[in-house]
């Protein structure tokens, strides 16, 4: 018997009775049955996303949401701003390139968040920009950027706003339309507490307006072919219908929880793991961390690759290592969607266990303790 | 209580147990174990596939692979033949439109199989041509076409085959490297047996050539980035893992019963499909038709929207109406991966019900007896 518990930013827990929901009859997709369960979806993703706008589901990766809104928003001869600072932010920036999209980078060290007054300085210098690719989380370093801030710069240009909310959303307050974001996109497979395999994106009319002359290439992920099937209550291709099943009864558990507690209880998980962490004496890693993922430097006497390999192959716990330049040097703890206060414990408890056997000095039970002050 | 039978050509059935598998405890990706699974997935695929060369995994839809198969493969001058006869020939035209190839049109009329002299012509008249992109089973029509034929003809050019096999897969032969053939697209929720949201591609060594030099745009389904990570059996994306344990299952399912005799229960069930309806004076729509599914004409004095309506909401039984052009004055009924014998016989059973309500003057039974007949 080894029980698997995963706590990595996504893929996150599926909650049984959706994973049950899933494992139904198959049925047809092109059939009343079907699209009514779609219509609920788009109604209810309206919700999560806290916004009036469309928002289309992909089957595919949330990579491919983010490709709709480089390859669907964008022009050929468009600039477009990139707020790097990450993998994901990162990815924005290759796929512009992909598409030969002249791009205009704010540079973001590892760990720290966006910075308004470079971003306010770049648009001002760059008048041309047509769209400006931002991240909620940025899950390879912990990092919640100023979302609302951003968007505030963005809102007195001609540009439209761009958020990767794919690991954020549901753990940190995105509020679409109040702050004026145009495009976000959005995974089944961390706060939406599904299996990988679906991405949303939601569109203002501004970036539909955009979507219509769009001249950049693209098929399957065409936002004119979504938008047409959007308001039938369809999708361009076969969608995966069993995740969309799925997709149905986890938003139903979202939406009634409320979106008001769920964000509260994504805080309340990152607030006990911060302070955990903290109490073991270690650093975190983020300088404004995201209540989806606590990143944590690993400390200079332990071997970093061997804390996240002992945590997941010896205590079942699965976390996620750095990435890129980080490995080694950095873990990450999710407290990200299907995940509760005992989650978080089992996290810190593991990763005290796993310390100490690599050398620490620690008191056992010092974080644990510490977590559950928090979370009482 | 009120039985669903899925005999549309994809979504198909999926096994009980598969789905069961699907459910179990979500796992992540970047992991030994996921990796084990998937490295045996991609065994397994070259054995369905019948060839030694990869088979990626793509999570989306087929329409993905198909589009892969074009921007992965060909460049900006190259020029593509395309065989059209239904709605997925020309889905690989318009996949070549929005990526500005320029293309020579093998243009069949809906039902009737390509023309092989045709098509010799076109290749001699077009020395040009850098891949031809064909159709194993025209969904859309019931067509299987001459692949064999096809790929004679082209191995004797320097062009790559591409072949659509994503509702053929399992039901109509392909020998993919026997018959020379470069690039074949896959799709899971055909005879795979899986709910839809993956996709398949095979590639020859001459295909993965084409692939390194490749200059169209892409970022999500780029084969570079494919290939790369295919050789650490991973993926370059978060992928479908509930969808890909799946797989894993289906495959051996598929490999215990054995491909031919795999194709050999297609074959049978199709046999008795197309006897059956003749039993009943109708007509067949394909005048070659694919062992995946059985295209049939709705009689005069019939009404062809009535019918499928009737067949899916009284009684329970999804078969599929025609598509474009020929909504209302065709039909399709699926035997196509998990189905049976007694599958067969229910729809058989259900058409002459139906088509009895609808005023048809046929005797009870008749078409069954002959199904009982072919499949006793």
């Amino acid at each position: 018997m080894a029980k698997y518990r995963l706590m990595s930013p996504g893929p996150t827990p599926v909650p049984e009775k959706v994973l049950l929901r899933m494992a139904d009859t198959m049925i047809h997709h092109r059939t009343p049955r079907f699209r009514a369960v779609l219509k609920g979806v788009h109604e209810k993703l309206k919700k999560i996303f806290q916004t009036e706008n469309p928002v289309f589901v992909f089957t595919s990766s949330g990579t491919g949401a983010m490709e709709a809104s480089v390859t669907g928003i964008l022009s050929k001869s468009d600039k477009a701003l990139v707020i790097r600072g990450g993998k994901f932010g990162e990815r924005f920036g290759e796929i512009c390139d992909a598409y030969g999209i002249e791009t205009v980078d704010h540079e973001v060290a590892w760990g720290e968040p966006a910075d308004l007054s470079a971003i306010e300085k770049l648009l001002a210098d760059n008048p041309g920009i047509k769209a400006v690719y931002s991240t909620l989380c940025e899950t390879s370093t912990g990092v919640a950027n100023d979302i609302q801030g951003i968007a505030r710069l963005v809102s007195a240009t001609d540009a439209v706003l761009v958020v990767d909310a794919i690991s954020g959303l549901c753990a940190d307050d995105m509020r679409t339309d109040e702050w004026g974001i145009d495009v976000v996109a959005g995974g089944s497979q961390k706060g939406v507490m599904l299996p990988p395999g679906l991405a949303f994106l939601s569109l203002s009319r501004k970036a539909r307006e955009l979507a219509e002359t769009s001249d950049l290439p693209g098929y399957y992920f065409d936002l004119k072919a979504a938008l047409k099937s959007y308001g039938k209550d369809d999708t361009p291709w076969t969608p995966a219908v069993s995740l969309i099943m799925g997709l149905d009864s986890v938003l139903d558990m979202i939406l009634e929880e409320g979106m008001d507690k769920v964000l509260a209880r994504h805080a309340r998980l990152a607030d006990a793991t911060r302070a955990a962490v903290k109490a073991l004496g270690l650093e975190l890693f983020s300088k404004r961390p995201s209540n989806a993922v606590t990143s944590v430097k690993v400390p200079g006497n332990v071997d970093g690759l061997a804390l996240v390999k002992k945590m997941r192959d010896e205590q079942g716990v699965v976390i996620a290592g750095g990435q890129g330049g980080l490995k080694g040097r950095m873990f990450r703890i999710a407290h990200l969607g299907y995940m509760d206060e005992y989650d978080t414990i089992v996290a810190i408890a593991a990763l005290e266990i796993v310390l100490k056997q690599l050398g620490s000095g620690l008191e056992f039970g010092t974080g644990v303790a510490k977590a559950e002050e928090l979370l009482s």
